[in-house]
């Protein structure tokens, strides 16, 4: 591979894996899977799920319903509370496609109704947690308010619900934790409500094992998973399917560190706490790996422990940073996938081929 | 203006009034002004500081080089160190404008001269104290060796540095103390060395009122700034030219909060440590302002203090909370706009018109 510039290059093999064990838990499950694609933004990589005979997805905005409308998925959901401003082209796609949408409130239920001409479906947004978002559980009455106005144009689905706050968790016991809790508050709501439940945080869906409580797993990022994921647990290293192809530019001996063209315009300035050898809190913005032919080794030879636009600062120990020279192309796992991903114009698979994805434009 | 989903709006008369009010100081210093075109990656942007006698700027990247190129900009520097994969590109470049790069290293340099056919400048990037990259300036061995090497084809041109540790700095005496030491460094350098100094960080250039120690200023930052420059200190808040708007999703009474549309993949995860009400730390992702028909109004009406991949949840007082309503769009001065501008595929200017800028594809 000719890589000259920062560059996110993708293992398909590795994706397929990550996407069939889910594949897998979700059938022992009994549980359908609507991936997130706001972790890829790419028709190529929603063609690995196709294969696999996944038909429905998720997005987070309208523009990427709209992308992946193009590219032939018909069944989408917007998890992403409903923007009024953007009732028109909701109810455009809605004409095209079978859509849902994120219901938070009596004020967006009501815009819906009066704006959206095509049928559409509409989950609603329960906050099990996060407090990003969403209905409280405990409003059963606002709840069964917003039920009680499905129609045959505007039909509710069930309750969605993220667990982001597994993010914030950093051991089995508390992500167990967090399932348990949740699982009982959407359990109860739909014994009492009906509808669908929609679950996913890949956290949680990586590492329990029975996702039996819900009928569908929404979750995204396990397809690329990243070193976040890694330092909560969800994933092995083996397991990560993106790195960020990164010239070296300047070695900096004297403070074991060396400089690559690779910085927050392709990483993002998403990072994680570690403890460094002296057991101090440090930043880490992404692991450096060697590149190989094929792809990268998973042995973690140093950290980015500093980014600016351009820029980024590794720090690695004296006996791998003689190896290096100005010239040399190192790997990044990411801390944040998705937010690197969201950061290039394209991708480049471990065969060499460019991989498409959807642009800003 | 018809704004439904999160975008990024220019105040052309604020970002005029920055760029004349650096090219007065300018004058008054007898420096020339290269600007950084890294904060706005816009042809459009680029126009004003022309239209102002503006005919040399700065890019951190060959890529950017090449899209200022293709806009008639002629004389460009890439302060970024030298990147030997991109040779070829830069000696196709170097035929067509007058261009000058970065040397960090003697590996740098010889690559240089064995690579690149056509003219090409050099400066020395010293290291003044940000321990991003550059020469240490007590290594005078070696800057000697790197000047001496200056030939006919690849032209030694002066010592470039930028004093990125003011980002650090929070009041005036601080800012002073790393100029002073900068100042005495590149001077002391210059005065044995010869050759020109380029000097640029927004803090210092915005605060320090004689810049004549320098011979170019290459600061770019300050055609927008953004609330990190104005908690440093270096802008008022009526300076700031970039403002996000973004649509209102969701309210949370119960916890002052708001949800809206704009998140990591439009303000960046960048963020500054505040002090809330109670005087704990709190994150900052930006703050928020009221829209006004011609562009924004000035008075800080909350902080956002979290931030998702498209939500931002922003705090807010409930006297400010109770007027709110989903369906609105708010402003967001961003903390970073460099980062920002980044992740827009275009921009929109406060009179409504699109504003291109460099898409990555």
């Amino acid at each position: 591979m000719d890589l000259k510039i920062p560059t996110l290059l993708i293992d398909k093999t590795k994706c397929q894996a990550n996407i069939d064990q889910m594949l897998e838990k979700a059938s022992r499950s009994k549980a359908e899977v609507r991936p997130h694609f706001k972790t890829h933004f790419s028709a190529d990589i929603a063609e690995l799920y196709r294969s696999s005979g996944v038909t429905k997805c998720t997005v987070s905005s309208v523009s990427m319903a709209t992308y992946f409308a193009e590219h032939g998925w018909n069944d989408i959901t917007i998890a992403f509370p409903y923007n009024p401003l953007e009732a028109r082209e909701i109810d455009a796609l809605a004409e095209k496609i079978k859509l849902n949408i994120l219901i938070v409130s009596e004020d967006s239920l009501k815009h819906a109704q009066a704006s959206i001409k095509n049928h559409l479906g509409y989950f609603l947004k329960i906050d099990i947690g996060t407090h990003r978002t969403g209905i409280n559980p405990e409003n059963t009455k606002l709840i069964k308010s917003l039920i009680d106005q499905s129609s045959e144009q505007l039909t509710y689905r069930g309750f969605l619900a993220h667990a982001g706050h597994t993010y914030g968790a950093r051991d089995l016991d508390s992500i167990q934790e967090i399932f348990n809790e949740s699982t009982k508050m959407l359990t109860d709501l739909q014994n009492e409500f009906g509808g669908l439940i929609s679950y996913g945080d890949t956290p949680s869906c990586s590492l329990m094992e029975d996702l039996s409580f819900c009928d569908e797993i929404r979750a995204g990022n396990f397809v690329f998973y990243d070193w976040m994921q890694r330092q909560i647990g969800s994933c092995d290293t083996e397991q990560i399917a993106v790195c960020l192809a990164a010239p070296v530019v300047a070695i900096h001996e004297d403070r074991h560190e060396i400089v690559v063209y690779g910085g927050g315009v392709h990483l993002s300035k998403d990072m994680i706490i570690e403890k460094d050898a002296d057991g101090k809190d440090q930043r880490c913005f992404g692991k450096m790996v060697a590149l190989t032919s094929g792809g990268w080794s998973t042995e973690i030879l140093g950290s980015v422990v500093r980014l600016s636009q351009e820029h980024g600062i590794i720090k690695l120990p004296i006996r791998e940073l003689s190896r290096m020279k100005v010239g040399d192309v190192i790997g990044i796992l990411p801390v944040h996938s998705c937010l690197a991903a969201d950061l290039q114009g394209y991708y480049v698979s471990t065969e060499g081929e460019r991989v498409e994805k959807m642009i800003k434009n």
